[in-house]
C-alpha cells in the first residue's frame, strides 16, 4: 500500500522481528494487559488480547480505552518495524460493536502511507473467533531520533556513542 | 457550551454526582489504573491518574493507550452525567508531549455539543503539576437505551420492572 | 468488507446507479467543481476532478477543502447507494502530498462497515495519472429519514404522499 | 491557550494582518466561494461565507465540503499568522446541524497548541445570525520551509535570495 518502502526482503523481515523483540522486552503495558504478538513483518503487526474483568467499564462492557490500547500497540509494532524510533502523533478510533469479558480481540495493523518522517496506519480490531469487526483505528506516526535497537546502529563503522 | 441542556441546577448537579457514583462502583478499569475522580457536574468531569511502571511502553514513556484511557474515562463520566446510558461512538486524540513514570495526569472533559442522541466532548489531558497540555482528545457520544441508575427510573409511578 | 449488506446482485447495482443519477441531478457543488462520476456500485463510488486555478489556496497549491470536497462527494455517493437518505456525521482527512493546478484527482470510496444506521467509509484520493496517494479520508455516515428516490418508495402499495 | 507563543504584542498583530493580506491576494478558492475575513490576529482568524445555490449537495443542503472549506480556510489564516509557511497535515470535522441556501456561516479558529513545527487549532462553524453551532473542526498544522511574505524575511541583514 505504501509508495516508498520495500518490505518483503528477508533482511526487512528479520529487522522487524528483532525490533519487536527489543520493544517487547520493555513494553510493560502490553505485558500487564496480557497481550500476545501473533505476527510481525515490515509495516504490519497483529496482536491479541483477552478481555479480563479488570478491563470492563461502568457499563459492564470492555472499556474503550482497552480496545484503543490494543490497537495502539499493534500500531506501535508496525510503525517501529524499520528500527527507527517512531511515536504516535494522532489517532482516530470508531467503535462499532462492544466487546465483553472473556472475548479474545485481535488487532491487525497495515501501513497505508510512509513518506519522510510521517506514516499512516490502519488498525482493524476484530473478535478473534467470529472475525466480526469491533473497532476501526487510524494512526499517524512520527519518526523521532534514535533507533529501537541501538546496537544495530552501532555496528555501522562510522557511528560513535 | 451546549445549546440544548440546562446544567447548573442543584438537581442536575446531584444527578451527575449520583450517576458517577453508580458508574464508579462498576468501573473496574478505572480502579485497576488507580484513577481518581476530582470533579463531576452535568456534562463535565475531571479525573486524575499517576503514571505507573506498568503503564510504560517500549520507548519507556507512558503508553498512549493509557493516556487515551484516562481521557476516555473522563469523557464517559461527562457524557453519562444525565443518567442516560451513553457510549463513545468515535474518538480522536492528538498526542502533544510525552508523560513519564511518576507523573500525575489530569483529564478535564467539557461538553461542546449535545443534540438528540449525540454529543461532542473535548477532553484536555495535562500534567497535574505544571498544567502543561500533553494530549487533546475529542469524543463523539451516542445515547443508547436505559439509565445508568435504574432505580431512579423506577421511582416514576408508571414504570414497572 | 461489511458484515451486513449484500452488495453484488444485479438489483443492488441498478439501485446504486439509479440513486446516483437522482442525486447527481441535484448536486450543484459537484457540477460547479467539474466532478465526474467514474464508477458507482453498492457501497462504493469513484469520482474525478481536475484542479482548476480557482481551487488554489494562498500557498499556490490545491486548497485542502477542495480535496476534502472531492473525497466527501465520493463518500456521499457510496453511502447513499442503497437509496436511504444518508449524511456525513464526521470525517477525518490526512493530507499526504500536495496537488497542483491541472492535476486530475481521483477519489475512491470503499465501505468498511455498515450496521444499523451508521457506516464507516474509507476514501483514498490519488493523482489519476501516477496513482500516487495524496489524501486518506475516513467518513462516518448516518442514515436519516426518507429515500433519495422518492418514487421508488411510492411504488409500494401502502405509501401515500 | 498555547503554551509557547506570545500573541498579543502590537508587532504580532501587525504581522498577522500583513500575512493574511499576502495570503488573501493569492487565495483563489476563498474568493471563488465569496469568503470574507472578519478578524485576524496571532493564532486566530474569523471568516464568513454565505451559502449559495452552487454550494448545495444532492440532499439540497449545504455540501459538507463547503462547510469544511470555510473552516479549513479559517484554520489556514490562523496557523500562518506568524508568517511561517504552514500547511494542514490532518483535519477532523463533526457535522452537527445542516446549513441551507442563503445562510451566512462564520468560522472562528483558535490555537490550542503550538510546539515545534506542529500546532492544533479548533475551528467552530456557526450560523452567523443565531450563533448555533453547525460543525466542530480540529486541524493539525505543520510548518514547512519559507515565509508567507518573502520580503519580510529579506529585510534581515543576513538573508540572501
Amino acid at each position: 500500500m505504501t509508495d516508498t518502502v520495500i518490505h518483503d526482503t528477508p533482511d526487512a523481515a528479520a529487522l522487524a522481528q528483532a525490533t519487536a523483540t527489543a520493544m517487547w522486552s520493555r513494553d510493560r503495558t502490553a505485558h500487564a494487559l496480557g497481550m500476545q504478538i501473533a505476527h510481525i513483518a515490515s509495516g504490519t503487526a497483529t496482536l491479541r488480547m483477552s478481555v479480563r474483568q479488570d478491563m470492563l467499564n461502568g457499563h459492564n462492557i470492555c472499556h474503550g480505552g482497552m480496545i484503543f490500547t490494543l490497537a495502539d500497540t499493534a500500531f506501535a509494532y508496525a510503525c517501529n518495524s524499520y528500527n527507527h524510533n517512531t511515536v504516535a502523533s494522532a489517532c482516530h478510533i470508531d467503535f462499532l460493536a462492544p466487546a465483553r469479558e472473556g472475548d479474545t480481540l485481535e488487532a491487525h495493523a497495515v501501513e497505508q502511507s510512509l513518506s519522510g518522517r510521517t506514516g499512516v496506519y490502519d488498525i482493524t480490531v476484530r473478535h478473534a473467533d467470529s472475525q466480526k469487526v469491533i473497532a476501526l483505528f487510524r494512526g499517524k506516526s512520527y519518526r523521532i531520533q534514535g533507533a529501537v535497537i541501538d546496537t544495530l546502529q552501532n555496528t555501522e563503522p562510522s557511528s560513535q556513542a
